[in-house]
């Protein structure tokens, strides 16, 4: 195997420079199943210049709006958009490493994703505010206008809650890791993963979104989480941890 | 096997009185296993008292909330509540019959399920209303009570739109059938299940909502369903029919 492929990812001022859960999810894909590549860290306003130079597809096509995580590959010149893609073109290109998704999930590995974003708004009020100061200054303007838009045009320094709305929010993030902490222990007591015993790219979308609320919370409060559902955050975190090496 | 299984139904003036999507469920799963079992039908206020007389857990504990469809098997005196759970219990109790939660996936059925449930709000405009005239008398109060509820105390009668109002919601019932018709057309362009050729227990919750639609909604709505997705419901419940007889 060359390294013909290149991983785009967002960038800033963080060690390493990646921060985005979203490309996160597809470097841990690529170190899961050990195949090389290369980064490549640009600006907000990058992404859309350079999707349509290589022909990487939007991931919403009412707008259209271009994202990251893409992936390239350089030797059958194909550009792959949206981590869960990622995952699904590094199975099929590589049909002899482990799998992500396990053959006949990937409607459930689609229906876990919704499923899991939709268990996140809380955990967003604290990590979205928390990311436009590690940004760069060349992203921030567009971060902000269009997070904020999220946040019906508040500030974003002014969206985390303060006092008892803190209190009462903070334990929404809590429910939202509990629900998802149900889900898992449905496999049993003891089950570590999403499929049981072994790491498959549903458990690759949750450690991708701790890994941004490790990088942005303030300490405290991801040693709160990593207390939370018997250590399960904890564990997930440091069965990934080799997966997170950002290859350059 | 001998028939020790009841399934604990709700009642309806229907032809064989089943209607509920989610004892609907239940059903499916019995029959997609081939366990004989007898089904016993319900009024709502009838419903508390049997699940504490035979100790069938409520599945919200917040309240507590007493809820069908309960499978009670007599050989061993074990109530399980909720139809999940009941496909569950099949599986453990008779491992030698065709699994409907394959090894595995329990944690991928959970979310699925969740992921399910939050594309049905617009169906439920068109649904819930609809059922209020097909329950026994005993039960419409409630039923009205606690419907109305979910609606800001509107009148069942006042709940579906008309007009302009009435294309707009219907467009959403057809949105969140293609979600659910997005996650299975990941498994490839022909795949007709949620785990690709052979059926899940995901396949049968899908199935139960729309047999509830099939059973209540006005005839050209449910023809317009059947013409949705490239005939994915019509096949899905022409597959699935079989496994709707109701074993009294």
């Amino acid at each position: 195997m060359s390294s013909t492929l290149t991983l785009y990812d967002i960038a800033s001022t963080v060690p390493g420079q990646a921060w985005s859960p979203n490309t996160a999810k597809a470097r841990y894909a690529l170190n899961f199943k050990g195949v090389p590549h290369k980064t490549v860290f640009l600006e907000y306003l990058e992404i859309e210049p350079l999707c349509k130079k290589i022909g990487a597809k939007p991931t919403s096509e009412t707008a259209p709006h271009y994202t990251l995580p893409v992936l390239y590959d350089s030797s059958t010149d194909t550009a792959v958009s949206d981590s869960i893609e990622i995952a699904r073109y590094l199975d099929a290109t590589y049909p002899d490493l482990p799998r992500l998704i396990p053959a006949g999930t990937a409607a459930l590995h689609y229906a876990f994703t919704d499923a899991h974003v939709a268990t996140l708004d809380a955990f967003c009020v604290y990590a979205l505010p928390a990311t436009l100061p590690i940004l760069n200054v060349a992203s921030q303007d567009y971060f902000r206008r269009t997070r904020e838009a999220m946040f019906g045009d508040q500030r974003l320094e002014d969206v985390p809650p303060t006092g008892d709305a803190d209190v009462v929010m903070w334990n929404q993030v809590k429910d939202g890791l509990g629900q998802v902490d149900g889900w898992i222990s449905k496999n049993g007591a003891d089950s570590k993963y999403v499929m049981g015993d072994t790491i498959c790219y549903a458990d690759i979308v949750v450690a991708g979104w701790l890994r941004w609320a490790r990088l942005v919370l303030a300490k405290e409060r991801w040693e709160d989480i990593l207390t939370w559902h018997s250590g399960r955050w904890a564990n997930l975190m440091k069965d990934l941890e080799k997966y997170e090496t950002i290859r350059v």
